[in-house]
């Protein structure tokens, strides 16, 4: 069993009612380890979905909403799991993680069946409609930078939580904001592993979607920009190996930005896509390098 | 009261529950009208809002995920409401239309509040970031194609739902579908208004971001694409005048396709964004006039 496996797990107690403990291991630690340390949401969306699934009639996770309404607590926590629609083709639950009597995370799930990893694009014998959009332009993994165990990740008593989970290998193109230059364009591109090797999953997908930095640290926002709601839809089974991901806003203002992400498999097909609405952090603004190269910057 | 506003009522019967009618006049006519009506999801949508934000604390639906189950009859319905959080920032609550004790559209929404009709961006006092992408291209509105009254809207008894409530100008680039000359690319452009004359509002936003033509007509497809799920995220108070409405897929296969909408105000502010997961309708594929421009077709 991965760690990731383990962090996310649930066990069963009654129908529709599942064990989960938020694992510090995929803590966001605050810079300094002064806030009460939050866990990462895509782990939190994770949890949910296994006992979604543990329950399910049909294998994949197509279409799932979540809204993030309070931060977890490193505490017991329950999954309760509803089935709204038994169907042919897509069944619906609602999955909920609450801690003392409080709901966490609040996830609306349609699952159903997507092509598997073998399957290639225009191959399928069933004359069914396939396309695909252009991918966006990834940068070769090797010219990739590190973003490592990041600045402020590691507690006062020495723990580092997510950041030491994973590996995000960042294209240098949306990376200036590390050297106090961001870019302008609220853009991150960047590969995303699990430090393990763990291969992906559709659970890995729920991370690797949010695991990039936010994309407003392009426009000089900085700390914690905390999830609202994330929708994302499986589209179909990733291959092994390193996943690509790109992400962008396309409107910030009143403190709000929505992020849109797609993931894309070693093999080079589109996995799945989301899109969140999140607040802009409470940190100073930097200066912007080289001024917006497209859209409207203001501070 | 606007057409829309009546069909789309909810009457308080108690705490956290609505009545309400799914109406006729925004029914789906099928062609030869051989197949039961359905309701336009996005009248659904807005009838479930309008009980949510009866009860809200805060005045816009910031983010509202919608999950369709089932398709609903013309027939009473009941809408529930259950709130699951209430904050400064933003309040959480699920709201859920059912009809014979079955879940026909489960949704939850998130509450808060975004800027205003008035607002400019860029000249808050308030020091916030605010950006916005390039719009997408949209022609002048007086060189757009008026949809009208569309081919197999009118069912046997000459009534006609849903098309007849609004206007839809579509961009010739986009139209082409409509003369079995289908385009290559899974988009849609156009402008949305009732043709009653109401203004856009929030209800009226979640009407326009589905209001278009499916994006899979560009690719060749035809018949009904259902809707399985929808996000959407009201970024703005819409002015008065015509919505301009930008839709595109980035990927088509296993019978899904996303479908992504812009909505732009007469103003040319982002005022809403969605995105939908629907299934390709199983009516026949049409030949691509010009052969895919971007991205790869395969049928």
């Amino acid at each position: 069993m991965t760690i990731f496996d383990e962090a996310t797990a649930v066990t069963r107690r009654a129908d529709g009612r599942y064990d989960a403990l938020p694992d510090a291991r995929f803590a966001i630690v605050a810079p300094g380890g002064t806030t009460p340390s939050a866990i990462n949401g895509g782990a939190l969306l994770a949890t949910v979905m296994r006992a979604v699934l543990a329950e399910s009639p049909q294998p994949h996770p197509v279409a799932t909403s979540a809204h993030f309404l309070r931060v977890a607590a490193i505490a017991p926590a329950e999954v309760q799991v509803t089935w709204l629609k038994h169907g042919r083709t897509a069944s619906t639950a609602r999955g909920t993680l609450v801690q003392d009597g409080k709901v966490i995370l609040d996830t609306t799930m349609t699952v159903g069946e997507v092509p598997g990893a073998g399957h290639v694009d225009g191959s399928v014998a069933d004359g069914s409609l396939t396309w695909t959009g252009p991918p966006p332009g990834f940068p070769a993994i090797e010219d990739c930078l590190d973003l490592g165990k990041w600045r402020g990740t590691t507690g006062p008593d020495g723990t580092s939580g997510y950041a030491a989970q994973v590996e995000v290998l960042m294209d240098p193109a949306t990376s200036g904001w590390r050297r106090d230059e961001p870019s302008g364009l609220p853009e991150m591109r960047g590969y995303f592993r699990l430090r393990d090797g763990q291969d992906p999953d559709p659970y890995v997908l729920a991370l690797a979607l949010d695991g990039l930095p936010p994309v407003v640290f392009g426009l000089g926002a900085t700390g914690w920009a905390p999830t609202v709601e994330l929708t994302w839809h499986m589209r179909a089974v990733p291959c092994p190996g390193p996943l690509a991901v790109a992400a962008r806003a396309r409107h910030v203002s009143g403190g709000w930005f929505d992020e849109e992400a797609e993931v894309w498999d070693a093999a080079g097909r589109l996995v799945a896509q989301s899109r969140q609405l999140a607040r802009v952090g409470r940190g100073r603004l930097r200066a912007v390098a080289n001024g917006p190269a497209q859209g409207v910057v203001t501070g």
